[in-house]
């Protein structure tokens, strides 16, 4: 559908090269391009490119190929069809735009530094790839810096983090807008080269858009055929990306000359913003375009050489001797969009005015979600520890006790689950799903885009790194919950470590994550899973073993305002504990049961403390062998206490042996113990109890196990353990065994 | 398009019912249903079903639904056009069947049972669920028990293990099959739910499938409509399943009466058969048919209840009072199942013995291959270590002096690449790559099924998954190599883990592993990812110091027969050693420089054990402190060493302390070390050496800090370091920061 354009001149500025606003089918554009701009933009198109190929020269190194070869979409977005101030990067309505092929970051830097981003000056530019520290221009995009809404890199993350900011867009528009006062109206921009739709969370995010109706997000498809291994159809021929992404429920727009055709493309994009499904702009272009490598891999991920900078310039009819050379026409050529930009924020600001008179309580908490402040005072939902049943209940039970009001009263929660609702219990009572108010399913279960509960279906990568996006779109407006099954959150790591690595907030609800899980079998208990989660940097795996401690988790987590935390919780119900305490959960690991003269140090976390408090009776009662218990649900946690209160917990300095008890592998444990009961294999499919009897998890087998460790530490003195951890229950697994 | 059918009865047998062989579109299918068997169907169908119900409400527990809904494919499946035979599981030329919604595993259970898989007895279906430790019928498909191709449950992945059978068929085929004797023709079977396509490795995996035209493979579509959290629209109604699966390149075929009409269910596989695409069969199903709960999610995940058993019964004919029924035609109706496939085996015995008169050289090979035999003696290509180059090498670099004899050489591997040829360094001399014959590409990289290098595009989760795959399809018959940059196998990782717990052995080339990696920054920049390798069960995550360390990981990879391999390499140059020892590292840690009275002990490993030895040397010049040094590229391995051994490398009852240094979380170490210069953060954007110095990695900071501890330890002893684990550079991760 071609979009239909009414060129107007409401918004001209008197510039050498006048912006053109328009209309697209009713609905005003920034601007629509005038068709006399073409010797314009070549003279930007031919420094653009040779800029970059110096930038990457000087090192010898960077990518150089693909933002060469982007250079007339930058123009088009970044002169034309983008809402955004480059003077303030953080101007609320601002379109949001996501490079999601990351390695091309030179593109954006540039373009950023050409439309007048400040600290974007070309001694940040020419720092890409040097040795300086405090460079805004690192290999990928990164959030820290202004104008950047995501880190990139790891290829289809951006995809997905588009998709929630276009999310966010919509849900925060359907929530405060109100007739005639668009206080949010943004949309959202990817640009893709071909690698992220040739990854499995690009592809489960494109479903999610197109399933969301969101047509505010407009995937921009690089499509210069070349990666790294050689044409794209080395590795992807059997597919027709355009029809593939049309069944997929997109729009679909085609453009064959877009290494030089800006027009086109700024038709395209302004077609984009009024089109009602998502839309995808397939662009031809050439990689490297006026190298002599131009369109092979080759001017991928290495600097060109100097002969070849030399060839690009002379053919581009450049001098061959200059370099790093930016025209005063290219700066005059984009002097409008800073001016535009102040124009936008002046007039979200008069619209925020009004909107303030006519709905001065709405308004009030829009203000709050733009200032990144809860909307209401969270601690009062929690619920105190003598509200909670006093029946053994399964951790993922009480997530829900302590979770569902939170998701019920907070506004800035969005709630969401990968297709485990009966499973995860983080349904709250009243939920509106979030989804397309035209979406009617089969089973009646609508919503509309306020709508604060999300069904992810069966896609857990792209869940949370669309919780990234929801988040990035301005920190602290949203905190999304996820959830699934802990194993499955190894199919999500990639996205729960860009969070981490942005330090963007977020609760992940992981139950059946030990293997008490059960009948499913080993392929659903988790191992190995805790040990990357406990030693990724920035994330909290929290381990509560009951619902007192789950109390604690969430407020642990929602006090952790750049860090997203993983609630890991048990299917099978766990006792609930005098001991446990939400304010010794605060500090990672605290005493249980103490003892004054104690033989042995009693480690354990989760749905495995039932094990220590059982087997600690049994060493009492059957050996006379004091055990005090010590509850660790968060090492990360400890590890920020005092030296004295670290002593206080483990008193190590007593020559007393620590055993830890967790049905994972042990790894991290031998910080703080000498000996484990723990999985050096994959689980078993048996019911809960007989899965962990399985393994050697049984008090009455444990004890006497203790029993030796003790009597040996008592005869040849605590020395005899040092370099000596003692793997208490379960053979190495190497080879093929269970 | 409509497969024509030619009837014949050549394999009639004298059976009640009679089967009916026929030839699709000329080529020879085993039979073909004859349309009078409704009536038998109906009844096979109702105790099936009936079956199903018994055996889910015996524990209260299990995954009913879909089993039920998917029994009339099950009928079509194995009794009439699935070659395999059920009294020999280990058919070679059998065709592979995968159940990729492996929480449907009774269907299968059930099916093996009917079709006379011996050890598949109504006792053992009566142990779904049960306490039974040797059950061969756990929650989901394990690869252990005959009849089972490969372990499934984790959503997505059975697709892309079908893709990698299907893969394994072509290329065997193409190698070894020569006009009039074709040794291996089979077809690959993949059954998926909602779930599989949703999955982001499971749409990799297809979009491969098409590229390469494995028209060997039949993906079987259980659409029942139906997810956990309600119909499949409640998180996907954007897209038009069956056009995109046309446009990614399948043979698309409809059938609407799917959870009764095994006619035409027979007439869609057998036309998958004669496809020249990958076919997808897309069948409308009702899960739970029968039940008073059909077509809903409450059928999936949960036993029934008796009071619906006794509805489903009454409701089919059945008597609602008996359980466990399968009457005597049920047997009947199958019974020539196991006759064909003793007749299935006869044949291919006959092809085996005239191409072995025929060819003598070629089906020696391939016996080898069948027999899962090393068809050369590796040995023989791993070069010595006066081989090597004496100038600093980047491990990737000697990964490939190493690896890529062995790729030129050993037929039974297939190198593959995740889109970085030019940075890994598997591609052999010689490579031909596997691609369809019929594919031109435009840069000219063509290739034939013959070929063993492997182009997988940007699909590193595909890329592993795909590898398990090639692995089950015969426990021997190829070594896949796979390669990425580490931070990658991030991606892979649940494919790499269901490796590990089926025991496929196959090499990860895993590069660029560390902070080393450079400018492109802490998006590639791995920190806690070793930490998941090393605790994951049956893995060998191996990370070498410099060539000859290379040679000694490809061998203990090449002899772990049943245990998956990740070799983990630098991008950058590192020095080569006197001191490293491919014998050494086959024990996982070895001596490097001993010392005969020394002060501290350095552990390191890769890429920062130069770091430890510059280290060593500052300490004994500038402070007149003695360290040795230990190799330690493999935890897993030493930790099968002796105690003497181990004793040996480590000197802990020395009382002296211990510093391992690498530039990963630390977690884990602790089992060996004292202290540890590591990463505690994510990285950073900045030149390889920059990246080390700026957090830490400096001898010269380094050598005063050990200075300190060792200078500690000699005044209050070693057990002051006893549970305070030093860390020596950086501070704690927790918040936003680098």
């Amino acid at each position: 559908m071609a979009p239909t354009l009414e060129y107007y001149d409401e918004v001209s500025h008197d510039l050498p090269i006048k912006p053109v606003a328009a209309k697209v089918n009713g609905v005003p554009a920034v601007a629509a391009v005038s068709l006399d701009q073409s010797e314009k933009h070549d003279l930007v198109l031919r420094y653009f490119r040779a800029y970059i190929a110096d930038l990457c020269q000087q090192f010898n190194g960077g990518h150089p190929g693909s933002a060469m070869g982007m250079a007339a979409i930058g123009v088009a977005l970044y002169k034309y069809v983008m809402k955004f101030s480059p003077k303030n990067g953080s101007y609320f309505n601002r379109d949001r735009f996501v490079l999601s092929n990351g390695h091309a970051c030179l593109w954006q830097y540039l373009f950023m530094h050409l439309v007048g981003v400040e600290e974007m000056t070309t001694d940040q530019l020419k720092s890409y790839h040097s040795e300086k520290y405090d460079s805004i221009c690192p290999g990928h995009p990164e959030i820290e810096n202004d104008g950047v809404e995501v880190t990139t890199g790891p290829l289809g993350q951006g995809v997905a983090n588009a998709v929630g900011l276009a999310m966010a867009t919509k849900h925060l528009a359907a929530t405060y807008n109100r007739e005639g006062h668009e206080v949010v109206n943004n949309m959202t921009w990817c640009m893709i080269g071909d690698a992220c739709l040739q990854e499995g969370v690009g592809l489960e995010a494109v479903s999610l858009a197109s399933h969301w109706k969101l047509n505010n997000l407009c995937i921009i498809y690089d499509n210069n055929n070349i990666t790294c291994d050689g044409t794209a159809d080395v590795a992807n021929s059997g597919e027709d990306m355009n029809a593939k992404m049309r069944a997929t429920g997109f729009n679909v727009i085609d453009i064959l000359d877009g290494h030089s055709n800006v027009s086109s493309i700024v038709h395209a994009l302004l077609s984009a913003r009024s089109s009602d499904k998502p839309t995808f702009i397939n662009i031809r272009t050439v990689i490297g375009i006026g190298s002599q490598k131009a369109g092979t891999p080759a001017t991928h991920g290495a600097a060109l050489g100097l002969d070849d900078i030399i060839n690009i310039k002379k053919s581009s009819g450049l001098d061959p001797n200059e370099h790093y050379v930016l025209p005063n026409e290219m700066y005059k050529f984009f002097e409008d969009v800073a001016i535009r930009g102040k124009q936008l924020e002046a007039d979200w600001a008069n619209v925020l005015k009004s909107y303030e008179q006519e709905y001065p309580e709405l308004a009030a908490e829009f203000k709050l979600r733009v200032a990144g402040k809860m909307p209401d005072d969270w601690t009062k939902y929690i619920p105190r520890k003598e509200d909670f049943p006093k029946e053994p209940t399964a951790t993922r039970k009480s997530a829900g006790l302590v979770g569902n009001p939170l998701g019920e009263n907070m506004k800035n929660l969005l709630v969401g689950t990968a297709d485990l609702t009966p499973s995860c219990n983080v349904a709250y009572k009243k939920k509106i799903d979030f989804q397309s108010p035209e979406l009617r399913t089969a089973c009646g279960l609508d919503g509309d885009y306020t709508g604060r509960y999300v069904h992810y279906g069966i896609r857990e990568h792209a869940m949370c790194a669309i919780s990234n996006g929801l988040v990035a779109f301005n920190r602290g407006t949203f905190l999304p919950i996820t959830s699934s099954f802990f194993m499955f959150y190894l199919y999500a790591a990639p996205a729960v470590r860009m969070g981490a690595l942005q330090g963007l907030q977020q609760i992940h609800i992981a139950t059946h994550d030990s293997i008490g899980t059960g009948e499913d079998g080993p392929t659903h208990q988790p191992i190995a899973l805790a040990a990357l989660y406990r030693a990724m940097p920035n994330v909290l795996y929290m381990r509560p073993c009951d619902s007192e401690e789950v109390a604690g988790a969430f407020e642990v987590a929602i006090k952790a305002t750049e860090t997203p935390s993983i609630i890991s919780l048990s299917r099978q119900v766990l006792p609930q504990w005098e001991q446990s305490s939400r304010e010794g959960f605060a500090k990672g690991a605290y005493v249980f049961v103490e003892e004054e003269n104690f033989d042995v140090t009693l480690i354990s976390t989760g749905s495995e403390m039932v094990f220590a408090m059982q087997t600690r009776d049994i060493l009492k009662e059957k050996f006379s062998i004091t055990a005090r218990v010590v509850s660790f649900p968060v090492p990360r946690l400890f590890e920020q206490q005092s030296r004295e209160y670290k002593q206080s917990v483990l008193k190590s300095s007593a020559g007393k042996p620590a055993v830890v008890i967790e049905a994972y592998a042990a790894n991290g444990w031998e910080r703080y113990a000498d000996a484990a009961f723990s999985m050096r294999r994959f689980g078993k499919s048996l019911p809960s109890k007989t899965a962990y009897k399985y393994f050697g998890f049984e008090p009455e087998l444990m004890a006497p196990k203790i029993e030796g460790l003790v009597k040996e530490v008592q005869r040849d003195g605590i020395q005899v353990l040092r370099g000596d951890f003692r793997d208490l229950n379960g053979a190495l697994g190497i080879g093929f065994e269970h």
